[in-house]
């Protein structure tokens, strides 16, 4: 079966917000075996709201919709509903008590406005709000000869995601064919998207079965693998085949077979080997530091490190001599083994990380253009250093070095 | 007149990834005073990609289209069209010659798929591609009596943009009515939404011809106007004006008023006053640093800092005594204090900033609160020292603390 998701508020069609509804319900849905074969966003205007609404029953088995069911007359999904289906609403008498009971609960009048929001198409289920005044509603009903369901939820995430979960999926459960869906996802880091591409390609083409999509997510290579079958362990089955085959081919370029971010990655094995790390950070200026400290819990193996933006910064906290910055300059494969080195003894830990470069837009040189970058691994017997020439604008430079220099991390754990 | 946008690719219908390129045309299109109707998002099934370019047609003056113009299969967008106008394709021989010679510059074969790019729709103008081998199409048609523009862009966004902004903008120019848009925004820290609304309201709702938005984007309000007049020259003085009342109710809370970042205003101030900064961060873990760090040009007034996140390192990198430590814990007014100056001496800045908390989700206490976070602010005269219990994730409550910390450093140099 397939579905469409709809998306209704104005402000959605703003440079300023987005749908995100939307990933979360084709997550859902994919997860029961519904494929999504459209999605659309429109705004407040009834009539715009009625055709996209028979748009998507003339394309798809399920109608999904987010949003409008307010008690303002911005709020027209269910207005716009009955008109594609042809059919009345009615003021539910049962809905209107319950929402008259929730304002009194509150000790607030209930605004007139508010009363719309017991409109209901005639033919559809209500279905409870638990946390909101916006029930939503069910239909399931012939259009043109074809089952269709159509789906009214609340656009309030919170709201939409407890009524999905409660009302929604066991209904759909019983109505989507049984064959079951499996997925996983593989994460690889210091690979160029074309080469994973043409060392997985002979492998995934031999699975027809499984959807094999590879997404490049700066620096970081996602591989997704998707299977229907007639039970979930079969599915489950083709999908972990397929990605063992994967993972001997790519070897430990493969940082994550489970979603593990390569954060968590990274401190997994620092805690596992019993190391710790600190870090001197010039052209990313703490983005590795900020990076390892978003995981609760990095403190055990994260001791903390140095932001040396300025060349007395790299003396004054990592000891780093400033003949030797005026030898070989601050972006030197020498600074940047320093940094790790002083940063490494100054900290007490037992891996230092030192990263310099030039991230852009100014600066560069012939000799030394943007998106040098220079990374360095001490352990206290060798220091490793890696240079790259990244593209892209600052950020992507900078995320690109901050990524390299967690997965020489890595590397040097496995 | 109005727009609706289309995105077409498989990769968008997933939980995963997301049209991004809709935003960017919102905006340039809003300021070329059109109005967006409509989004949708659809696969590479060539029926229902050219249902959703006839939907669009029946509602929107304007079909903007982005992606599926590549050399595959998959790469349905120039067939919908053809199928959706009724109209053919030919292989243009100018673009195959061009094809062929980006080809050749680059030294490679060009695999036969990439003909297809050469496929034009009947009565389109081709649109040069200076950065990849997808042209695009421009179509200025009749359809169903009313007289339609259709354009076809390349879904990757650099190409998308420069495409958009070289070939697109001028034409529009050409044909959208001069009725004139004018938009600004006014940014603001260090209150919450509910009260910039109560403050602003009586102000802005007696603006009838301005559209006001209010957004809460993480202890950043935005508020965005937009004004359509006769002129650019009508519109903005409304704008204008009403931006100015706004900003005199609200006083130094409004830390942008064009368009500004928080960083950016920081670091244009230390400039300003020359003065110069650094940073020592335990919870924020180098968050502030990598903020300042991201701009351009930090490196004049940013020195550097540390990330002290074991109170070893708060000793060794910004003085901060072990005693000050054991007797008031690391989260308490007196080791920020301690922190901003001890960074301000040993970096030599005029000034520093000090930043500890709990960022959750575990490691609280009844006493000391996940969300807990002491900012401080030396300048070797005194040092203000502000407390906040922030809601929501790590994620959150880091990157407030972080906000909280800039904004300070603004209030005192403006």
């Amino acid at each position: 079966m397939n579905c469409e998701i709809l998306a209704f508020g104005s402000e959605m069609l703003t440079p300023y917000r987005q749908d995100t509804n939307s990933l979360y319900l084709t997550e859902r849905m994919n997860a029961l075996g519904v494929t999504i074969v459209a999605k659309a966003i429109v705004g407040d205007s009834r009539g715009i709201a009625a055709s996209a609404v028979r748009n998507a029953l003339a394309r798809a088995d399920i109608v999904l919709m987010t949003g409008g069911l307010g008690p303002t007359v911005d709020d027209i999904t269910r207005e716009a509903v009955a008109d594609a289906l042809g059919v009345e609403l009615y003021r539910d008498s049962d809905i209107l008590t319950g929402l008259y009971k929730r304002f009194a609960e509150r000790r607030r009048p209930m605004p007139e406005n508010n009363v719309r929001q017991a409109d209901t198409i005639k033919g559809a289920v209500s279905l409870e709000n638990p946390t909101g005044s916006a029930p939503g509603q069910w239909i399931d009903t012939v259009y043109e000869g074809h089952r269709k369901i159509l789906i009214l939820l609340p656009g309030v995430p919170h709201e939409m995601k407890a009524m999905f979960e409660q009302h929604c999926e066991p209904l759909l459960k019983e109505i989507v064919p049984p064959g079951a869906m499996a997925t996983r996802m593989l994460r690889i880091a210091g690979l160029p998207e074309s080469e994973v591409d043409a060392r997985t390609a002979p492998i995934y083409t031999r699975f027809a079965d499984v959807e094999t999509t590879i997404l490049a997510v700066t620096l970081e290579i996602q591989l997704h693998f998707r299977c229907i079958a007639a039970t979930v362990k079969q599915a489950q089955q083709r999908v972990d085949e397929l990605c063992g085959l994967i993972e001997d081919e790519l070897g430990e370029a493969v940082f994550s077979s489970h979603g593990e971010t390569l954060e968590q990655v990274v401190l997994f094995f620092l805690e596992m080997r019993g190391e710790t790390v600190a870090t001197a950070e010039s052209c990313t200026g703490g983005l590795v530091a900020q990076r390892l400290t978003s995981v609760s819990g990095s403190s055990r193996s994260f001791f903390g490190g140095a932001v040396t933006y300025t060349n007395e910064m790299k003396t004054e906290f990592a000891d780093v001599p400033a003949a030797l910055i005026d030898e070989f300059g601050a972006v030197s494969r020498e600074v940047a083994a320093a940094l790790a080195e002083g940063i490494r003894e100054r900290s007490g830990s037992t891996l230092g990380i030192g990263v310099t470069g030039i991230a852009g837009p100014t600066g560069g040189t012939s000799q030394k253009p943007v998106g040098l970058v220079l990374v360095a691994l001490a352990d206290g017997r060798e220091t490793e250093v890696v240079e790259r020439r990244f593209s892209g604008d600052r950020e992507r430079v900078r995320y690109q070095a901050s990524t390299l220099a967690l997965d020489m991390v890595r590397r040097r754990l496995m």
